[in-house]
């Protein structure tokens, strides 16, 4: 057993929290800032880049810190998805962060489904650009009108017509749909409804400027559009993509959904983790700069204990992410479902507790937009929806352990 | 030991839950809407009212759902705290209803304020235009520099020069600030910094026009700027005002924040128990008419216990706050310390718990702005941190506990 | 609204108190230390009544302290459920106070049986002894091969021959079934199992030394026998009783469970608040009694806190459970079926949560027989599972809750 | 990083699992009842060993699975502490089992101290007889009068007379000491108190046979008396010693103290884990094998959900240990003490969640003593007090996350 991070991880993170310190964060409440500007008003339309994130993106990708997730030697930086993961946590404690050095969802997972399963062809098209980070993607699964954390509600369909596929339906928490460089999205839908239940289902890339794709409006998560990136409600009417932006197969739409989402919750924990790092250390600094009744806050009350259960519950998560990090570079994803959907639970529910905690500390400067704090609550909120509500993991985890002893049983 | 609404109360709240169901709820989207409209920037100068919710006001006026806060028979509808707590719940139910019924803070709080400590020409000057509903007004009590959940922190000052006070300092979460027909504050800072603790402090009335006021921005809440309201942050720089404006007198400020905060908690503890049954039936409502895994979702996993622990919350709050209100009426604000502080922890803390149940059973649907429920989770977590933080009234439940026994040992 | 006691109850709980205060409390050390001397084993047999206790008994029945369950005035006190309430509270604070008074289960729930659905012969027979303390009573209705929270799985059998009844069935938590004066049991079985669920149960009155009834062990309740009283379990082996020894009629045993469980909720969930006061007394007069760090235990940490938490636990629980006591009282126990179990779910984990709390403060000590936490901590225990678990009555509040909204619809 | 178990603690987990399961676990309830039937009184001198632990001992001694907890190649078995990890965790899901491989508390935390501090004439006189299973000892630290989580407070004393050590104070919870085969105590008193805080302290060996050591009698915790090991108070009565029976030397009893708690938290939180995923088993297996309204109880409800949450709160829990036997492996218990601190947190309030859960779903077997469970709740509820309560430990890593801050603040 062995709990250190590889040298060459080591080394990773070394210059990434070296550029994390020296560049992004003196330019967090900039930029921050910059973002709200635009975020005043659901009109998408009119959201632009901002300035200071491409300089930061051209200086991190000088630097080598670029693709940093992609577990490939020559496309990414080559680091398995457990010596990633410290690196995700780093890129956590900035909200907007992980776009600097190419490594934001949904693109990432986007970006992996091409890498594992995309034809030479969608890879030229699509993965090239997003690894330069010249244009940015979507992944359009939820939908509006059922219950998505049962896949085979799924209502939108791939119908396919000669040499191309017809798309139709309506998605929405299509994050990312909002901005300027979004250029194409994942498509899932239902093209056989009458095979098993998890072959039904296929992925189609669509370019977002298709015919019959219409983009109806952004919604706001816990009262904020998150431009420049925005979570769009979309209507996909007849859509007509060639076949050819098929990805894989017909009915294989939920096998790659499942191996996407393996790293990519590492991915979205450990940024999680590093939000909960950095609500911790800001909690402890205003608990140590604020007094009142003769003592720092800090001191007051249960705040020691606060802290301290914050320190114990971000450890846990760190380690049972980290685990799971393992299980999937050594065994598979296949062979790691209980620990994906642990963290899947476990991670944002802790981001949640703290965060509480740090703005509880903070009095109401917390909820204000003057420190993150309310930012990384609301992402908190979404992630325990995002990808799945806890109930739904829960239920996986409570299958997987049921089942040791039903086998025991019938054997 | 009787736990039935008198007649007079239930009379009224047949006739508020009629106007709700007839008036308010079918504007709700259309004015929350129309809010959202004024809200995305802070460009707060900007902001209008909204017609339908000034028609609506004229309509409850009519009706006599007017003033229903205020214990006198005259002025308001002669209703004790008791009697108004369940009116109160049933406006909690939509964010903007209070206002409706001229039951808003926190301008019932600084009614009250003036209707017992004011002088007859403050009474005439904003008591009056308040009561019709014509102006609104802002309390400034805390301030952005230090820790002002100890009162004895408060750096804003008062000073009298012959018959003029002269203010000065910073404040911030001046609730309603931005509205346009925000007229005046009740501006508290110390006088008197060498006599003891609780007789420092003095309360003057400020028109928002004076010389020396300057509002310098718009906060936002979890996100929210709550226009056409707004949370203001206010610099006071030698702003002079008659010695006429003074309430009260000199030393007497904290004895009034006192005396105005139990009836207010009562209100708002109340409003909170609202909007919970709120989120509690939309919880129920998606729960039922959403279908996953062959069932609707109210009868997977935990839900079902959910909803039990959510009513089970809800009805203990509720009794926990009629409890407090009626210790308020019969035996004083003095005499109901533990009471009053008890509701400030339990009702908000319960009302985070069953909103963040309700947006989970939403899924994605719960944290936009199609539902009021992302407002409400905000407002629970203003409310934990507004007038008082949890840790604060715990404070004093246990030190009124603790004091019981300290007796005891002594005597 | 009136949150205040009837006098009446009022004056039976001075003078319970001032009995509590003279001659319990006193004695408490002494009665627990002489139940230990029983306790040791499982020899149940052996075990005896300890005479300070029926000494106590005497004392109170002469002062008019007794039966004050009962709300008949000329076999009780005349007292409603919600008088009662304040008075079950008091005798909470001594784990064996409630026999002192004859108020102790399960004697109270049969007498409440009786003294309903009882012939004038079974009255005669068993309910004048048990009110007069004479002998004591068990109730078997737990099984131990099956899930008795859902009663249809009842496996004992009620048949009739002739004029006798033929009773089959192992039942346990039969709690008193070890005590000396233990003389009569109501036994529940099926004797109709093709009638309507809820229609397929008798109650039948069992003399403890018929033949074929096997009192088999006394079971520990996390680690106590609870001498002399005991949890039983017992075989039934083609026990024949007089037919005339039925309560009510063949397939009533549902309806008198039902009916015997409002009131007798009540009592339990009262006495476990009396615990929860007793558990915070406790904790806090350690907490100031006990220095470390240079402090009283009671200010370190978050123990202020967690004081108010108690308080504030224990005042919405018991207002849940008044109001419980109120609606049985006013609209009876089919129209209180939520309030009934919201206060089954919330009070043994409000009573829990607190004698958790207090025995922390205490460290080891807590743990010990030198006070009566443990045995809280274990009644606690025991009433989240006792006359079904937290899950069956979060059950029925969830159903009832889902109920309204259904109705809604379909109308 | 590497999450894998090592070849050699992999090949003596897989012996001491088939051992568990051929050896120990078939006589589980006949050991428990065997205890049982010593354990009915405080009678601590008429408590014998139990010739089927003692058979069980000699067999696994045979096998070498023995003395696995010590670190070193010819006394014990060489494993490091995170080798003996996953070991610990297998003999915790019997509570007798420890006892079978000579790794029970308070035992091996003695033998570190004898072996790392120990002269050879004590290790000759102690360690070997300890070593070879042969007797027991128990360590007096804590005491009745003092709030012993603060060692100033410690009252016992250690004088020195010549050549002897003069020792007074009344000490309780000394593990073991009603065992036959208890021999010799480690005693702290304090032998300077003018002193360092924290070089005050001493630690002598005491033959239990010495004059002047009085057992006074047996504790009960949470109603067990633990026979034949016992928890008990004892006092000492100017009790004589050879000055050579100190360790190491006067003022080292606090390091000692120290370096002793490191690898026995892991031991102990090790053993919580093993005992949590018996719980965990015995929950499943139950839900499985009970019906109620038609399905196994493991599916109504929350169950599957509460699965699911003991799941991840074992797994997060196991990581967090690990990783603090890693880091003392490594790092040296000076530079683990956050992790050390952590765990004595986090782990027993993981078991006593999980065995509450297991309770639960068994209905009144749940705390019977049919099953461990009530066996394990006890032990959880113990050991959070033990060796320091929560607070003192979420103090301590609440200290050490603060001073990162300070730090940095004063640089």
């Amino acid at each position: 057993m062995d709990f250190s991070n590889s040298a060459r991880s080591d080394d990773y993170l070394a210059r990434l929290n070296a550029f994390m310190t020296e560049h992004v964060l003196p330019m967090e409440s900039t930029i921050l800032a910059a973002n709200r500007q635009l975020n005043p008003t659901g009109d998408w339309q009119s959201w632009s880049t901002i300035a200071e994130v491409e300089q930061l993106k051209k200086l991190a990708k000088a630097q080598g810190l670029w693709n940093l997730f992609l577990p490939d030697d020559t496309l990414g930086q080559g680091l398995t998805c457990t010596e990633y993961a410290p690196l995700a946590e780093a890129t956590g404690k900035v909200i907007f962060a992980p776009e600097i050095f190419n490594c934001n969802a949904p693109d990432t997972g986007n970006m992996e489904v091409l890498y594992h399963f995309g034809s030479d062809a969608q890879k030229q098209q699509w993965l090239t650009p997003l690894l330069a980070g010249d244009i940015r993607s979507v992944f359009c699964m939820t939908e509006p009108a059922v219950a998505s954390s049962d896949a085979t509600n799924m209502e939108a369909t791939v119908e396919v017509d000669g040499d191309e596929l017809i798309l139709n339906g309506r998605k929405w928490w299509s994050t990312g749909l909002g901005h300027p460089n979004a250029k194409v999205a994942i498509f899932m839908g239902r093209s056989n409804t009458t095979a098993p239940k998890h072959a039904q289902h296929a992925m189609v890339l669509v370019p977002l400027d298709s015919d019959g794709v219409s983009i109806e409006r952004m919604l706001t998560a816990s009262g904020e559009y998150d431009a420049p990136y925005g979570h769009g409600e979309v209507q996909f009417n007849n859509v007509r993509v060639p076949k050819t932006n098929l990805i894989w197969d017909l009915g294989k739409g939920f096998a790659i959904a499942q191996g996407r989402l393996g790293p990519g919750r590492i991915h979205h924990c450990m940024r999680a983790i590093g939000a909960a790092e950095r609500a911790l250390e800001l909690a402890i600094q205003r608990g140590l700069s604020r007094v009142a009744f003769g003592q720092p806050l800090i001191k007051l009350g249960g705040n020691t204990e606060r802290i301290a259960q914050a320190r114990i519950q971000i450890d846990q998560a760190r380690l049972l992410t980290l685990n799971a990090a393992w299980k999937i570079d050594n065994f598979g994803v296949k062979n790691a479902m209980t620990e994906i959907s642990a963290i899947k639970v476990a991670v944002p529910n802790m981001l949640q507790s703290v965060v509480d905690m740090a703005i509880q500390i903070h009095g109401g400067a917390g909820v204000s937009d003057d420190l993150p704090l309310a930012t990384f609550a609301a992402m908190a909120r979404m992630l325990r929806l995002a990808d799945g509500p806890d109930e739904v993991h829960m239920h996986m985890v409570s299958r997987l352990e049921i089942a040791k002893h039903i086998a025991k049983v019938s054997v």
